[in-house]
């Protein structure tokens, strides 16, 4: 495989897929999105770019050989009046904001166009670090009730709703009822809303656990980035809403550092599933 | 008009019907809800009542020479293991929970069947107090832009395709991006997470104010309970949110004290639109 050019944003996701890159030899670039990008990043050869300056985020990438681009870690969207764009990103900045009005989804799409017609290939984070991908069945030791699989099914059906719609990938369902979906907010604030905001009757509890966190891809989505991923804080975010559960597609799902949250879960008593798309 | 029953729920909603019938000179009969129902509402003819003592609540009403029955105000739903029923209640129970599992508005129908069943005519809220119910265009000083106008149809899209699904009524968009859907925890929390939560640079602030929040009643829903409903508290959680404007679906939404509804938004500079369902 050729060298990758790793465009990195906040969180885990990009230090993980930077390490499987030196662990399995492959040669790595990465660009770093100024105000995103985490500090470890700064130990792999790379170059800190604004996130408009898209002109020179091509080139750098061009200049240091890389054939494939991975997106990877969150970018909040910007306030387009805030921008500093360099003259490449000046020449975008129109269609993007329009792009944007429709939905995050257009947004991403509209970036990609630009990186495919420069001749880069896009590699998924899911590519890149296909052994962090969920697999069918669950992880762990818990399995979920006859119970719990209903409100899988009913979780699973919602988010996918609105990921159509696109708002968001994750959806909280117990016994039948739509606890909390999803939008800007992200699956820890709308985790911590249900243990915090939602009636304490209509959810449930440690020793009597109910309801399932279910995180579907937008079916719409490039799902060459921005993938669903669960980690550590989901299962903790999990358990203190009272949750019996977590769901995600099965081979479009991350989970970051696995061992910790199979650990976790095991202790808390929640099952993780990963289910076949239908 | 017959004597009216009136379910009190929580909330200011139902305090404002009974005062209504009193200024009106219409023969009123309050079942409060226990655990729900407002103190004030002590103050009418009526009965407390649990929430499972459906038997009890019947033989009430008609004692009481009720012939129509106007359910108002919140109701959490109920944890089932903990309601403590009456013998009809205990009857009614296994398909309560049956419906249940399909979404609140099927509970809802239950209930209502129920009451129908027993002879009574269900009136809404909005039939009740008509003058309540929110007209066609803006209310107050504010109108707005075509840019407003956007996120309103976007927002409206949203909230309805959320009430298809039963999960809420509510919905918060931005230029175009949805930033927050309301579900169980409601719509002053919902505002609450866009000013709180949602980055700064995706939302508007007082001064410059973007994005709209609509609220749309279920299309499946019985329209005769349950209308949305806004208040001065709506008014200044969208102001805190950065919102240009709030919007709702002419004739099938409910304005809680209007005057002060329209001296708040015209105030904080926010629109209120009355919009015709499409």
């Amino acid at each position: 495989m050729g060298r990758l050019g790793l465009i990195a944003g906040g969180g885990d996701l990009p230090l993980q897929i930077a390490r499987h890159c030196e662990e399995s030899g492959r040669p790595l670039f990465v660009v770093r999105l100024r105000g995103f990008a985490d500090s470890h990043m700064e130990a792999f050869p790379g170059e800190t770019v604004g996130l408009a300056e898209v002109g020179r985020c091509i080139r750098v990438l061009k200049a240091a050989g890389c054939e494939a681009v991975c997106l990877a870690g969150n970018v909040a969207r910007p306030d387009f009046a805030a921008l500093k764009p360099d003259f490449r990103g000046m020449a975008m900045l129109p269609r993007l904001v329009l792009e944007a009005r429709k939905g995050d989804d257009a947004l991403l799409r509209a970036v990609l166009d630009e990186f495919r017609k420069e001749g880069f290939t896009i590699e998924g984070a899911h590519e890149a670090r296909s052994d962090l991908v969920l697999g069918a069945g669950p992880l762990g030791r818990h399995v979920p009730s006859p119970g719990d699989l209903a409100d899988v099914r009913r979780a699973f059906d919602i988010a996918r709703r609105i990921g159509e719609l696109d708002i968001g990938q994750g959806a909280v369902v117990c016994d039948g009822l739509v606890l909390a979906v999803e939008a800007q907010e992200g699956t820890d604030a709308m985790l911590r809303r249900v243990a915090e905001e939602v009636a304490p009757a209509l959810r449930g509890e440690a020793g009597r656990r109910r309801g399932v966190l279910a995180k579907a891809p937008k079916p719409i989505q490039e799902t060459r980035v921005d993938l669903p991923t669960l980690g550590p804080a989901t299962v903790r975010g999990a358990a203190r809403a009272g949750l019996a559960g977590i769901a995600g597609e099965a081979g479009r799902t991350l989970v970051l550092e696995r061992d910790a949250v199979i650990a976790l879960a095991d202790e808390l008593g929640l099952f993780v599933l990963g289910v076949e798309a239908p």
